[in-house]
């Protein structure tokens, strides 16, 4: 029997995915067992300048490095995947998948050069971890291919966790949500129900995936003439599945554009996930040679990015030059707080004689997540004791307790639990335990940790207010100023800047003046006084407040 | 008569509120005559982090100083109005606007110390400006008071101007939108229209103004025991005459928390336009006197602004402290971009125990703007020969333009003009001209155009990147380095980072040893080197790229 403080508590630890949207990362323990699901990355908001990427803060994996016996991966999206390359550094241990999550990430390691041993597993296989954790994949449908739900056995219970999906009776292939599956989990008794709630806010069903595929089709029958570009996330390999079938309908040649779209595409090819006849297929630098009817170029940049394929034509900065003859389907909704970016490709695209359909418009686009009834029938069928709502930021978790509320549960068996809580299920408790050390780990170039919150806000100054270089060279024995430079970055290129930084070396001279060369604490507070006298000085007269960096070399 | 070129010619000239949100401000001239409708202000975008304002370059004006007859405003919101304080500074000519405007503009002057001749007019009321325009306000309907629409007569014919409108038949207070003028005007012939595009993509019309007031009813009819927070845009002062009202209903006191929001309410209550019987407020110092259910706090923050009342409640910063009993209603919706912020609050809110209603799940706001089919009756009444969609992204334009063939005008009697383009209106032509010197004008403390493309660069840099700085002081007649301090900012605080400045060190000192000292040229090639040879060392060992700021010093 295996027991925390005596008593069997099974621990659910919350790395990420909780309390925000991205980077997912769960753990499991149980005794000497720990189970990881996802490990994903996000990228940086506004307020982490600099920052390539965001994963979730493995410290306490790594503390308990011997007690980690896998990670279970439910998709392949980057918030669930993202961080592999980083923490499989430190915490190697077995990872778990479907055959398209184990390529992508296969491709990320490759190009981190980083080992592990990778297991490509089918749903409805079971694999056991350790000696207290059988996990069941189960079929689910949602944005990417291969997506799964997770049944865990535990001594305690069964846990089941979503994994991110939405209810589509008529997906573009591959099998239906095993909805029987859960079902009968269900009519067993679940312990734990972790449900993720990303569109708990929007009544109804979610659109089904086929229903984009009749969408654009109506857009293509309209615009036989014309050349069309679609964006979508390159990771959606029945989007793209339906977008290549239907350029074939319309005898159209496929284009491929965009560094991630090219390597999703090779990674679901390779697999068979994603069929394309090798003569559908037309490279970039080709696209001259076709008329505008024959051509379906598909691109990256759905969410604007900057160096983005799409942002690039947009931008006339891309070999593929837009005319009036074009038509953009934009098949992808905005991210929050990436409106400002595809509205400006938006703006960008209408402006070079394109016209644009997206998705407020037609339905372009079906949202991978399930919507409030979809998540009702999840509730129903598996009519868990206790219940946390995952994947969301807290308000969406806060409506989907709620929810289960409605639907009967009691308020006490359900949590609502930020990044670092821990739940700690016994067979008849469910409470917060202590937290764990959890947060954001910084990734900028080589150095994954190294930017931590003192760089960021100093960053965040210099973006602000840029900065005055000041460079004084001080004879010690003298106690005399013999070389001063200032100058400023980031702050104002004006001949009253020129001459606001020649006044500043007086106040420089005149502080060194007045010390006594030798006493050590007069040196400091000159160096201190010198700092504080610019900052005045230059607040006085411009009302701003740059970076003060200044350096006294002494000789 | 007026003449340009020989041909009498009226140019339309956009300094702003085309192919953008925000920072409206357009231009009329004919002959010897300039008339400028709006002078707006923006905040601005990521990509310009520091500046504090963005205004619409003015050159164009300053150069025909002696031309420009007067400003006219069409209302009070920022985007109309909050360029004045820098522009009348050049261009101190009278300035026109309803009571309301005119209060509001007069406030802001006052506290950048700027003196300008303020006119208040009544709708209806008709200015002439030099020989060749004439202006008569219309009453229209929009998210603040005193809003105009524009009639102006030129000697080429009358143009018409929405400015921002909506149709609202059920406004809380004021005369309902002039639509029988409108009508009246539409029926002689109308030489131009000038529209507002900003809800082109919303169907049907928007909701009135007292339909909000209704759904608060029934919130607040709903909650009698909960303590009330609202939050709206501080101008809107229909709204927040509604919510005192209400508050009146149900025997709250008022509570308004914010500088905007005490502000405008202190100008609308001086001119009457907001009524409030002054035992009904109540200072937020002294909202620990008074029961939850007696409570309704208004507050600013309806997007998330990080130094807004609400964040700072919501972050348990403010002297109101958020429990268990209290429902926030935020009556606005997103501006673009903003999204992040705002629900960054929302789930700050939910945290601290609040209950928070906001627009996707109740009718708590209404758009001040018109939708499709207000638009179409504006075209309908007005009947235009000539079309220019304005106050919109160029999307917006572009779909407003679609709008207008749609109801029957020629593509060649529209124009969709960008920033800075003239629209030249002859007798029997419509075209584009020459384009005029425009652009944004960035507004950073003091300076006002200061900051311009070199300083945004360097600022995006040093966010992205930090800074690495090093001083070096030389011994001009020997050719040798006597001292050298490294330092980084917002770059990397580690021990591998001392050791990496440390090396950089010997660096210098080596490229410095080799040079010919009474060579200028080689000095020159010695700081270069210093700065090419420290960039690549560092981005060798870290793959990072941070400002390289050196400065040598001569001795």
């Amino acid at each position: 029997m295996n027991n925390y403080n005596n008593k069997p508590i099974l621990r659910v630890i919350f790395l990420g995915g909780v309390g925000e949207i991205g980077k997912n990362m769960t753990a499991l323990e149980f005794g000497e067992d720990i189970l990881v699901i996802d490990c994903g990355s996000t990228f940086p908001g506004g307020d982490m300048p600099g920052v390539d990427l965001v994963i979730p803060d493995p410290a306490y994996l790594i503390e308990n490095r011997d007690k980690v016996r896998g990670i279970v991966l439910t998709h392949g999206h980057e918030d669930h995947i993202g961080g592999l390359p980083y923490i499989l550094k430190d915490i190697n241990v077995p990872v778990y998948g479907t055959e398209l999550t184990i390529a992508i990430l296969e491709a990320k390691l490759r190009e981190a050069k980083v080992n592990a041993e990778l297991n490509v597993i089918k749903p409805q296989a079971v694999v056991p971890f350790g000696k207290n954790f059988k996990v069941e994949f189960v079929n689910v449908s949602h944005s990417i291919a291969g997506s799964c739900a997770l049944a865990i056995q535990t001594p305690l219970g069964l846990i089941f966790h979503t994994g991110d999906f939405k209810v589509d009776y008529t997906p573009v292939q591959g099998n239906i949500i095993d909805l029987s599956r859960i079902a009968e989990l269900g009519k067993k008794e679940v312990l734990l129900l972790l449900a993720e709630s990303t569109n708990i806010e929007r009544p109804g069903f979610t659109l089904s995936e086929t229903a984009v595929g009749k969408s654009i089709n109506g857009i293509l029958q309209e615009n036989t003439e014309s050349r069309i570009f679609v964006t979508t996330f390159a990771s959606n390999i029945h989007r793209l599945q339906q977008l290549v079938d239907l350029a074939a309908k319309y005898k159209r040649k496929v284009v491929f554009a965009g560094r991630s779209m090219l390597n999703i595409v090779d990674c679901a090819m390779r697999i068979g996930e994603l069929k394309i006849p090798s003569d559908n297929l037309v490279e970039v630098d080709d696209v001259g040679s076709y008329a505008d009817k024959e051509l379906m170029i598909i691109t990256t940049g759905s969410q604007g990015e900057p160096m983005s394929a799409l942002t690039r034509i947009a931008n006339d900065e891309s070999k593929i030059k837009l005319h009036y003859n074009d038509l953009v389907i934009i098949s992808a909704s905005p991210i929050p707080g990436n409106e400002r970016m595809i509205y400006s490709v938006i703006n960008n695209l209408y402006r070079h004689g394109a016209k644009v359909i997206y998705e407020s418009l037609a339905e372009v686009h079906a949202s991978g997540h399930a919507c409030r009834e979809e998540l009702k029938l999840i509730h129903s069928l598996i009519k868990p004791k206790f219940f946390i709502p995952v994947h969301g930021e807290h308000r969406h978790q806060k409506k989907h307790a709620d929810l289960a509320i409605q639907m009967g549960m009691r308020p006490s068996n359900i949590i609502i639990a930020d990044i670092g809580d821990v739940v700690e299920v016994g067979p008849k408790t469910f409470a917060l335990g202590e937290k764990v050390h959890s947060g954001a780990l910084l990734v900028d170039g080589l150095g994954v940790g190294e930017v931590g919150s003192l760089v960021l806000r100093d960053r965040k100054h210099l973006a602000q207010e840029g900065a005055v270089v000041a460079a004084v060279c001080v004879d010690k024995n003298k106690g005399e100023v013999v070389g001063i430079e200032i100058a400023s970055r980031g702050f104002a290129y004006t001949a009253d800047t020129d001459e606001l930084l020649g006044s500043a070396k007086e106040i420089i001279r005149d502080i060194f003046a007045g010390m006594d060369v030798k006493a050590q604490e007069d040196w400091n507070n000159a160096k201190a006084a010198m700092r504080r006298e610019l900052k005045n000085f230059i607040f006085r007269n411009t009302k701003r407040n740059p970076m003060i960096i200044s350096q006294v070399v002494e000789i």
